[in-house]
């Protein structure tokens, strides 16, 4: 059966994390993804580590399955051109800061005037109104200001952002899910729209109970190193060689894990009958299980612990990740033939459909792969033209 | 016109938080969700903190929107109720651990043989498949093992976990867009599917340019605060009063922030020509901006930056977070009347369409509120049938 993604037109405007990687997994099931990128320095991440061949792997994961066109979107020319194309697009995602697009008369009011029933997802550190609107952000701006990194870290150490850019990443995934939307809303009423996804909102969003604890309670919750705001024992603990994790928020999981460390009596100890109640107690079993912890190796601790169900892992390093069975099986680390690089490993599709296929089927383009295929093909450009573009920089 | 949102009926077997942010976006959306959970006890995050009059916030942000039902699927008349739901949903979401819903008679062969065209979603920790299908896990179980709690930290502390369960949520997001795109891909093809989305595959997929840093020079990425993994300065700073954040990858603002500190001599700095040989002597020229950064307030060094138009932030405490203005405006935090609570404030929805709304209209229900109004309505039972379930806790 004929994919129905393979039919969707994306121009894609997008630069670095958040939009590439909306754009990626649109692009993962087949559509045609056609990245808007500046003439000779590209998308900026093509400049970011880690390199190889003078390639960066940071641009090549979030990229592949797309095509690249250059493009300079300030010239009468370049704009001719990217007029063209939206009106062969049923989608448009860009992340540049609010007011770019309208700059270059291509924000949604200009594109909808030729293309009516287009889907244009705009992405941003603060969204497209508010006193905040325009204001420059990258990540770490977005976890500071979304409240992630109030409450990641340990109490006595200043505030941390998580690792990887997940104010990036969220506001990404909640774009494609937006555009999905908007394209089912579009098969039942025909009709496209606007979509203006924030990082600060959709952090806020992914805040767990952190937002209820202050608007119910008052509490201004705090840094609390692996604990849970409302489970325990839910922590990491050093063991004789490395830590462990475990998440033993039930009274059957926390049995279970007192039987693996031969502390019944605690079975009987008032407090620590319940979740509520281990929570509330948690300095005082904190030490019983970090002791005993620290008393054995973390494979020895993984095998009683996983033996007898109880949810437990150990913290595995990018390495160990990259090997582990799981990932192997699950089609979760793929081999990338990339032209000038050779073959390289990057993490696949994320999610598993019977139906639609998620693959990664071409390597990331160079910068500008694709102009002589999109000119001559679609635009019907002859090639003294296409060289005058090139020669003028306007591609 | 007519919402189509609102004629989509979605059966929710899920629990704690994955599941639950996955149905609470349709939900918004005005899909019809209707939330299947265990007599008596309920959803696990009903006893999850914060509490108010008895209610818990957890369980209240993410299950507005939608209906609840009591159903003990392991009695044969629950089968039955269960069964006749299905019939007349076009989604089934769930995230019991792998094999739950094979046991009740409830998974995706069993369901498509009553409704062939149903979309059905698990969410798990490890998916569906593997040696680690199965195993249990918890978001800080996928956060060690989908690489992110190494990445997280300081270099001299141990690994710490983002605050939130963001390995929930993302799992849940990403389990979202799925649906979305099933969704799709039936509109054009008129089938069904299953879609197995794992916190483990999801938690790998946003894990940015470390997966690339050993794949590609074999390097294993390690803790690095709060510095960013390809830009410099892209960091959080100790100011006279507190800290703040910023992000400075490019040139040119680079240059911007060097200005306002008047260390204009960096600017002719060989070290510090580029965004990569910043990040190289990041070490080098770390002290220079702490040194500056702790002489003055957060409340300076922000407007200063903010004038420079370099990205800068605080890092607002949830407090201050739910306070300000920018949500206040994005409708970010939402009022709702919380029936035994009273008037609560709660994260709202985190898209903005313009021909799409998502919103809040109804508070969390009550455990097995529209038991009745389901049976009646929709089973048609009499009253006499209805209480004989509630007596043999049935419901």
């Amino acid at each position: 059966m004929k994919n129905p993604f393979a039919s969707l037109h994306i121009l894609d405007f997008t630069h670095v994390y958040s939009g590439p990687y909306c754009t990626m997994l649109f692009a993962d099931l087949g559509a045609q993804v056609l990245k808007i990128e500046k003439p000779e320095e590209g998308d900026d991440s093509r400049h970011y580590l880690p390199f190889k061949n003078g390639q960066s792997g940071y641009f090549m994961y979030l990229n592949r399955n797309k095509k690249s066109m250059t493009l300079n979107l300030k010239s009468k020319e370049g704009k001719r051109i990217v007029l063209y194309l939206i009106k062969r697009s049923d989608i448009v995602v860009e992340n540049f800061s609010p007011g770019t697009m309208k700059k270059l008369g291509l924000d949604y009011k200009e594109v909808k005037k030729i293309r009516p029933n287009i889907i244009y997802a705009s992405i941003s550190g603060f969204g497209q109104s508010g006193p905040l609107c325009g204001k420059p952000a990258f990540d770490i701006v977005a976890q500071a200001m979304g409240g992630m990194m109030s409450i990641t870290g340990f109490p006595d150490r200043p505030p941390v952002k998580c690792g990887a850019s997940i104010s990036d990443a969220n506001a990404g995934i909640h774009a494609a899910f937006a555009i999905m939307a908007a394209l089912y809303n579009r098969e039942k009423t025909g009709k496209g729209q606007y979509i203006d996804v924030a990082m600060m909102d959709t952090t806020v969003s992914i805040l767990e109970n952190y937002v209820m604890q202050y608007t119910l309670n008052g509490i201004v919750p705090k840094r609390n190193g692996n604990e849970h705001s409302a489970s325990a024992p839910f922590d990491a603990y050093q063991t004789k060689d490395n830590y462990v994790v475990i998440a033993t928020g039930s009274n059957k999981l926390f049995e279970r894990l007192i039987k693996v460390m031969h502390c019944e009596d605690l079975i009987y100890d008032s407090r620590f009958a319940t979740n509520i109640l281990r929570k509330k107690h948690y300095a005082e079993l904190k030490p019983v299980i970090s002791s005993w912890m620290g008393k054995y190796s973390t494979n020895d601790i993984i095998t009683w612990l996983d033996k007898a169900k109880v949810p437990v892992a150990p913290i595995l390093s990018i390495a160990e990740l990259v090997q582990h069975p799981q990932l192997q099986i699950r089609n979760m680390m793929v081999d990338v033939n990339q032209p000038g690089v050779g073959n390289i490993t990057m993490p696949g599709f994320p999610i598993h459909f019977s139906e639609i296929n998620g693959s990664v089927r071409t390597p990331s383009p160079l910068l500008g792969e694709n102009n002589e295929e999109i000119l001559k093909n679609i635009l019907h450009y002859d090639e003294k033209t296409v060289q005058k573009l090139k020669k003028e920089k306007i591609i």
